[in-house]
Parts: structure tokens; sequence; C-alpha cells
């Protein structure tokens, strides 16, 4: 199967460097507009072909899968062109930049029985998938809550704010492990350029079961940090991704809660134990997300619960948008279908 | 002078200690209704006196100073007790539960020339002093953002959330540095015992001048962490509490801000210099804390900014405590005075 | 029982605060010839007795037990006058500047029936007790070898060099985990001021079953660092003393072993596994030495396999000396007894 | 110029990927006896031209340098093959396995108005860059010692000893920082398989200003630390490899000197003030040496003084090896010309 990439921008030569390993690739078809780019990856990687137009890749009967990584705003235009091209797609994340256009790509894909994936590397990452095994497995005990802090200093983008570039990463690991719907959204944050987008933000979300979560993001931070906590009743996870030699940390810790009929006047206690490190795999997940791809296409997949944990991501980021515009105003996000409005935008509709 | 300590809980003992060595304090009377505390603090410490009644503190007339460190929901009350025996006293923080309180309490000191001060120990650390003086010079910059993490595994207490508990430290630390009241504060958090307090919550405070600041509190999380950044437009400082040998960085960095007239189309670049731990003090904050109040007790000090200062704590906590109980729907402050409603509630009144 | 500690100086009051908690211990008598540093106790701890007589101390029949905190070259000769006098004996470490005048205070406490034991505290350390369970029960497989770093900047002493003040500990811990008499010492080092003794030292230990060690110690290093890593065949264990959260960490890592067959032309690979944290206690280590040491001298103790370990770290030491003085020429040290001479020493003797 | 690469083991593609992306080499030709891992490099990179026999790349006109990462026992064969038919030569380190092979191809370049260098990589690093500037221009003073770890779990040789395979990149590193010849080597270690050389091992160097210096070096220990302390009379550097945020600190620490007529009895004092973490490039140092390689072949470059602290490498590990046959017996290093017996293997001799 030969796989087109459109987009040879920061992220489209990764793409390329992981295809040209993947057994179930026969061929790479790279795509941009801007002639340079595409002459540099070529000279890197001679073997694959290139165009500057999209629709040869679009034309090519024998690209079966299209990869797009190109500028966040044109995601679902050209991802719907791929499908209409009777093509697969794996869109870069954000699948979209609003529910509504995610839900319809997916629903589009799953018409012409093609498969629309989203790109959320992370969840092809060694350490995370230790970490949602802990979680899933029970290890933790009951998930009571998430901080999530992904900072560092750099790659401010001009046309969407910090939400859209990093909170895919944290809330698809997010939803990756606790699985369940937010009902409650709501971020904070400012803009240090006047007129641009928010380019440090911190998000809270509020799940059904009363699992609570928060996100710290940022692109103006000194040291660069990427680290999220989960506490369970029995137990606590620490995942640093840049700890490349203990990424993941399980700290037997927690609260003694008293019983029942003591909560009234009750004592709180802790217990601690060991904290283990897990040995956790080497992989590079753009390689095992790539893989998963084509194996998926392969197999005729269509959208399946994973895209739609790919639409609640793009659910929450608009809702977090609504949020931010309003200083933090809390924004409901209704179980299915389009985000909800906030109780005062309703009020004021 | 003679020295009150009322209280001899977590907290007490260490007042004592620092006491017997503090120059200008001649004597120690400990108070704690608790006859086996009482005990305990005079063995190890033979030559102060002790007493079960605060009356009897309150009756010594070589008693001019009173450190109140009893639970928060006393200190109000014991406060006016030791001010109207014509007594200053040092409350330990915070200084009420209630902006309302903590304004009486300011008031009537003032108005018997008496002094009542907040034991906001942070603002002693040779750290934080280091940290404020280089906001204040404009080493950074103009300020454009603090994000202060304090979690741990403890401490629960019982009668008040962790905000009453850990937020006192964090806010002082700001103020200290920004020097500039919020305008709007939420709140969002949860409580692990269905029927206690917060014992997680994230805080989100929005200035008039554009400085955000976030808060991430928590007595339940795996691994002790104490730190706090300050993004300035310049540069940007970390202060990591438990960091003894580089409690401070000072890290060139920065964005380099696009010309006026090219911010519509700009592209951001970063600047990235050396990183500076200066040198930093090693004196024990409480003694140098102990040894002011003393000071200014000595010197007939009355209630001035830094009480006002302390009052707006306070008025934060109260705020982001209601604000907590909306599940994080913002709560205004008015500039002066009591807290001002949210819109919504305001709405429904 | 009352407890006499003589020398007031760096450590010795941290013996008196632990002393007057230690439940045995009925009453203390403080004793330094420098009046000034007397005081200055005894105005901290007012219910302790002081004199600037060691005679005083000697003669006071309720003192059966003596803590000897003064510089190292008078351990020996206090000990002794203590010893004569009817009292069991604590001697700050190393019990003695040669392995002949340990030897001699070992077997003179023997034949009068009392006591005398070298305050090794790391032994008494929560973490260095969790390494040496878990080398004794093993864990670790068969031990390999031993690195440990024990720097810092400062306490520059003028009398000793940098391995009479720092290696003590190191070989404590070395000889308590390993419990083998080295059979060869080697140490190489520089002293930066012309005229003083060493203070950056580097020891080499070779053991009869093969297992090696190797010391870093200095008084003039940018960091402190204190991380011992032990090797074992199976795991590997790294005590960091200045990681207050995780001071024990046990790799589950190690080497494959060839068949023995395969030898000649074998290809070695890795075993890569968990790390695990395990849970320390955190009690001080000073108070649980003196507890074991009133514990003792109340049992009626005499000198045992302890106190002939803290003879091997005297003789250690003093090869170790001898070797410095020779650029780094190994010394032998032979099984018990005298240290014997090197192979190149003895022949041009 | 067209570049030969002679070995496609570990380290071959490496130099391959750099080659590709060095203006000045216009064509690769990949060398290796073993079909299957020339058929990868070749997969992976197209453009270049691949042989099994070392003859074709000697008999290429257009290929003027060769680069050679073969294993250490081939490197001086190899390299005087290259010279031979006229090619200047990379060698990977060290140049040779005896000092007298390293000078016999050093004397042989020059002779044929060719060169050949090291594969020093370390001395590109941008890290070590700045640190050589810091000792160079005198920002530590003068510099006292050197202590230097580099230790990990892996990559066991089974034909040399963790000397040859580790200790080239400190010797170069302390070598370009230090510019002097040491005088005396002595090595400790020990082998953990029976039959095999040593994979744990401790170097003493002494030199003949007073510096000294200790490198510790294993491929079996629990963590990766490559760590450098450099300690000067004003100021100290650690230079840890593994942390990429601050691989340079440079501490303003040190010794207040006493006056030379109070040696006698001196107080010694210490000085502490800020840490400091100069900003460092990002290159990748193998480019950069590649770059400087063919740099030096274009201008017609014969060895000059960087060849001749390579042949110091290989003297010190040579006299290294000695050391650790003789259990630690130090080893003298004659200033030139061939290595010194120590004392007591020449008395013996």
């Amino acid at each position: 199967m030969k796989v087109g990439v459109v987009g040879l921008g920061y992220w489209g030569p990764n793409l390329v460097r992981n295809l040209t390993s993947v057994d179930a690739c026969t061929g790479v078809v790279a795509c941009d507009l801007d002639e340079s780019r595409l002459k540099r990856v070529l000279q890197r990687y001679p073997g694959i072909h290139g165009t500057t137009s999209f629709d040869d890749v679009l034309d090519d009967p024998e690209v079966a899968a299209v990869v797009v990584a190109t500028p966040v705003g044109t995601h679902a235009r050209l991802a719907h062109a791929a499908l209409r091209a009777g093509k697969s797609v794996l869109v870069e994340k954000p699948l979209a930049t609003s529910g509504r256009d995610a839900r319809a790509l997916v629903q589009e894909a799953g018409r012409l029985g093609l498969l629309v994936m989203a790109g959320h590397t992370f969840l092809y990452s060694p350490a995370v998938q230790v970490a949602r095994e802990l979680v899933h497995k029970g290890a933790i005990g009951r998930p009571l809550y998430l901080q999530s802090s992904r900072v560092n200093l750099g790659i401010h983008q001009s046309d969407v704010s910090v939400l859209w570039d990093l909170a895919p990463h944290d809330l698809s690991i997010l939803l990756d492990c606790i699985d369940e719907r937010p009902n409650r959204v709501s971020a904070f944050g400012r803009s240090t350029l006047r007129r641009g987008p928010s380019d440090v933000a911190f998000v809270d979300l509020e799940f059904p079961s009363g699992f609570v979560a928060n996100l710290h993001l940022s692109w103006l931070a000194p040291t660069k940090m990427r680290r999220t906590t989960i506490v369970g009743t029995r137990k606590m996870i620490v995942y640093e991704d840049t700890n490349p030699e203990e990424p993941i940390k399980v700290y037997d810790k927690g609260l003694n809660r008293p019983a029942q009929d003591e909560l009234d006047q009750y004592k709180v206690t802790y217990r601690t134990g060991n904290v283990v490190a897990p040995r956790v795999g080497t992989w590079e997940p753009l390689g095992a997300q790539l893989q998963d791809f084509l194996v998926r296409v392969a197999a005729g997949d269509t959208p399946d619960k994973r895209e739609q944990t790919a639409i609640t991501v793009v659910d929450i980021i608009e809702a977090a948008e609504e949020s931010l515009a309003l200083s933090g105003q809390p924004v409901l996000l209704s179980e299915s279908g389009p985000i909800g409005a906030s109780p005062a935008s309703a009020a004021s509709a």
C-alpha cells in the first residue's frame, strides 16, 4: 500500500521517516505546496515520490491512505477531499476545529466504508500504555483526580491558541485512562501578545462520576515540563515524559478512609509504601501509530469508539475556548452531539 | 518583653523554640487547654512558664505580645481578646475566616494603638525575599503570569478545606511579589471524602493589569512539590522550596516581541540565555518573623500596608470558597471592602 | 543512668539534644574546656549539668557512660581515661587514629568488663538498614562492587585529612553490608593547600572474595553528594542520602551471564526490569544510636563483632593514608593484627 | 570530495547519516564485510554507494577521505592501508591499541602529507566546548582536580575492556581542558565475567603540575551517569551530559585560602556565590566533527598537536591497562615516546 503525506512542515518529515520503515507501506508520496520544503525532504529520502499538487496524491490509484499534517485550520477540508477520493485518512491532532466538523468527518468516513483516524500519537507511547493499563486494571483503585502540566518555551502558532496546540495530547491521554466524557469545562489564561491567541491556559474538567481534572498548558515557560499525576483511592501515578529513565512511577500511598459512621469527627491518616517505576518499552510512538493506522486500513476498518474519543477531544477544546472567551465561566458539555451552552450564555440567548 | 504562645499543637512548639533564641524576648508563657501537650512542651523547654488558662496569659502584665497558633476557626476571637487585654498579636495564617472578621481585627488593633500581624512565614524565607526583589527591581521585565503548585500527602484538617490551609502561603508570596489586588477569582476542586471539605483545589486569579495566576493545592499527592513559576516579559523565575541547593533559578528566556505593526502576521521567536541560581541565605524564616514582630511591637507599630495585604489573602480565599461551591463560577472581588457577588449570583439575587 | 558528654563543638550539642529524649538517660553532664561553648549549651538545655573539668565527669559515680566528641587526635586518650574510671564509652568515629590504638582500647574495655563503641551513626540510619538487609538476604545476588561518593564544600579540619573525616561513614556502611575485610587498599588524592592534609581522595579496596570498592571523598566539591551504588549479580542498589523522598532504589537490572561453555565467544546481553524505592523509616539515626549504646551498657555488654568492624575501619584508613603518602601504591592489609606493609615497601625494608 | 565509511556496525550508520548532510561531502561509499548490514544501510540511504570490499574503497580515485569505524583491534591496520592508498583517515576512538601503533600511524600520515585524525567526538560537543573555554580563559582559576563518572548498563564488548571503550571520551575531554600530559597512572577494577576483560574500572591520574584526576567507568551500573566535575581555585564546573537543559553549571564556590604565614594554624573558610548554567548550543557533535575533518583534508592538513593528544589518550589507556593487571600499582608515563615501566616492575625486570 502506498501512503500519501500532505504537509511537510515541522511534523511531516517525521511521518516520512517512520513510514519508510513500516513494512505495510510500499511507497510514500510526499506533498507540499512549498517546493523548497518538498525538495529538502526528497533529498533526504531519495526513495520516495514528491509532488506540489494535492490532486496528484488523490489521483494516484495506488495510494490507499493519506496522512494530513497541515495547519490545523485545513485539517477537515483536506481530510474530506481524501475520503471523497476513496482514501482512508490519518489526520494530525486535532481532527478538526469544531465538534461539528469532527463529527461530519467521522460520519462521512463511516458512510464511505473508510477510516478517518486522529493522530493522537501519545496513545502509542509505551509509558502512556503502562499508565492506562494500571488505571484500567484497578491498580490505583478508584481514580479521584488528574493534574497535567505541559509547558515549554516555544512553537508559538499565530493561528491557534495553546489549547488547540497542546491540549489534544493531555485530553487524549486523560480520556484513554478515564474513559468518561466530562460534563463541565472551564478555561482560564492569557495572551501575552495583545492581539494573539492565548499562550498560557489552565483548564478544569468535571466528570459525571465526580472525577476532576486540571491541565496547565503554556508556550511561555522556563523549563520543559510534561508531567501528569493520576491520584486514585489506593495508589497514585506520576507520568513524566521528560524522564527517560523512569517515565512512570507508582506510589503506594493513600488516605486511610475512616469508617462511614466516623465520618463526622474523623481523623484522617495516611498510608505510605513503596514506589515502583515499572519497566517501560522503548519503541517510537509515531512508528507504532502509523503501523496501527495501516493495519486498520488494510483490515477495512471504519471509525469506532476511538474516533468518538477523538471527537470528544475536539468538543472539550471547543468548550474550553468558549470558557476562555468568558474569562473562565464554566461551559456545560452535553452528553453527546453538539456542545451545550453555558448557563450564562443560554440565559442571554 | 514576655511573649505568650497560645496553642501548642503542630506549630506552637516551633514558635516556642524560636522565641527562646530571639533576643528581644525575655520570657515565654505557653498556653494550651490540653494539659498533656503543655507538659510535653514544658519538659523540652524547662525555662519557660506554662498555663492551661488563656486568661492567665491575658492577665500577665509583663506579656506585651501574644502569638495565636490555635485552629483557624478560633483565630479572630482569641486575637480580639488579646487586643482588648492590651496586647499586640501575631495570628497564625490566615488572619480570620472571613474578610469581614479580618478587617474588624485590623481596625480594632489600629483603634487601640496595637499591632495585629498575620503569620505569613514564607515572606521571611530567604528564597522568597530574593524572588520578590528580582520582581520589584524589574529584573524579569513586566510580570505576565504566576503558577504555583503546593501539594503533598498529608495534614488533612477536618474543619477547613485545603484552600484555608495552603493557599495563604502562595497568596502571601504572590501579593508580596506582584503588589496588586485581583479582581476575579475562581476555584475548582473536589473532596475525596464525601462529606469533608475539598482536599484538592485549583485557583485562577485575574488582576486588573492583565496579570493572571493559578494555584494548584492538594493534600492528596504522591510527592511533595512546592514550585512557583513567575514569567515576565524579559526573564522567568522558578522558586522551588524543596530544592535546598538552588531554591531560586532565573532563566534569561523570553519571547522576542514583534514590532507593533507586524503584529497581525507575526512570526514569534524565542530568546534563550543563561540560567542563574542566585545565592540565597540560610536563616530560619520563623525566627526572622518573630524577630520582626517583636521589633514592630517594641516600636509601637500599628497595622499598615502589610496587614491590608493579609486581609486581601483572606478576601481571596473567601471568594475562592464561594467559587468552589459554585463549581468554578468566577467570583468578582471588589476593590476594597466586602467581596462582591459574581455576575450570576448577583443576577439571581 | 547519667551520661557524660565530652566535647561540645560541632557534634556535641546534637548528642545532648538527643540524650534528653532517650528514656534510659536520667541526666546529662556536659563537659568542655571552653567555658563559652559550655554556657551556650547550658542556656539551651537548662535541665542538664555542666563542667569544664573532665575529672568532674569521671568522678561522678552516677555517670555510667561517657560519649567522647572531641577532636580525633584525643579520642583514644579520653576513652582510656573513662574506661579506667569504670565508665563505658561511645567514641565518635573514628575510634582512634591507628589500628594499634583502636585494638588497645577494645581490649582494655573487654578486660574491664565495659563497653567501648564507635559512633558510626550511619549504621542506625533507616536507609542504610534497608540497604544492608537487601544485601544480606540475597536480594541483589552476589555483590560485585560498591562505589561511593561523599563530597561537599566544607568542614575542612586542619589536623586530619578528608580520609579520617569522611571515610569512616562509607567504610562502616560498606563493612556492614559486605561483612568482609579487604586485603588491599590504595588511595590517591591531593591537598589543595600546600602544607595541609589531603582534601580530596579516591580510595580503592580489594577483598579476598573478588569484591571491589571505590570511595570518592572531598571537602572541595561544588554540590553535596552522598551516593552509594552496590552492584550485584541480580540487582543493583543506589543509596542517595540527600534524596529524602527515595533514599534507596533497587534496580532489577543485570547481566545475562552466558553459559560456562560459551564464555569464550560470548555475546553479553542485559536484563532491565522495574525500579523499586522501598519505604524507609524516618527516625533520627543519632537518637537510635544513643538508645542502642545505653541498652548495651545497661545489659553489661562488652565489645563484640561490631567493635572488631570499627577496628577494621581504622585499619583501612591507616593503610589508605600510607598509600596516599606513596602516591597510590597499594598497601596490603593483613587478615588480623597490624597492617602489613606493601610488597614494595616490604622489599625496600 | 567522496568519503568512504568502513564498518557499518553500531556507529557507522550515524557516520553515513551525518555525512549526507555535510556540504563538503559529495558522495559516500559505505563498506562492510557483512552483506546484510550493508544492505540495511543502503536501503535507508538509497543515494549512497556500497561495497563489501575495502579494496573497492581504496581503489576509488574520487574517495579522498576514509572514516574507519571497525572494531578497535583493526583500527591501525585499516588506517595504514588507507594512508598507503593516498587517503586521509578519520579513525574512530581510540586511534590504536598501543602508543607505539598510534605514533606509527601519525608519523606515517605526516610523511605522506596526509591527515590521520582520531574520532574524539565529544570535543565537538557544544557543552564540552563551553567547559574548555571556561577553563582556558581562567574562569575557574587554577585547576585543582577533575572527577568524571561515565557509567551505564550496556555495550559490553568481548574483545576490549571498559577502559578502551569509555576512557577515550573522558581522557580527550580532560586533556582538551587541562592541556598537560600526566606522569603517573593507576587503574583498579574487576571483570564480573571470570575470563572477560574488566567491565568496571577506576583510574587515577597525576600530572606534573600537581593536578589530579579520577575516572569512574562502568558497563554495569544501574543508571546512566555522565558527569564531570572540574574544581579550580576560584570556581567549579559540573558538566552533566545527560542533562539536556543545563549540561554545564558553574559554581562560584571555593576555599578562602589563608595568608601564607598563617598556613600552619589556619582556619579554612569557604565562599559560596551564584550558580550559572551558561547557554549551550545544540548542534550534533558528530556532524561538526565530520565537517572539521573534511575541512582539514581539503586544506591539506597533516597531523598537529591535536593528534599528539590523541596519542596521549592511547598512552594513558595502555598504562592504565598495565596498572589494572598489577592490581592498581601505579605506572609512570614518560614525557614522550613509549610508556615507562613502574618503579616496581622496573625493579623486578
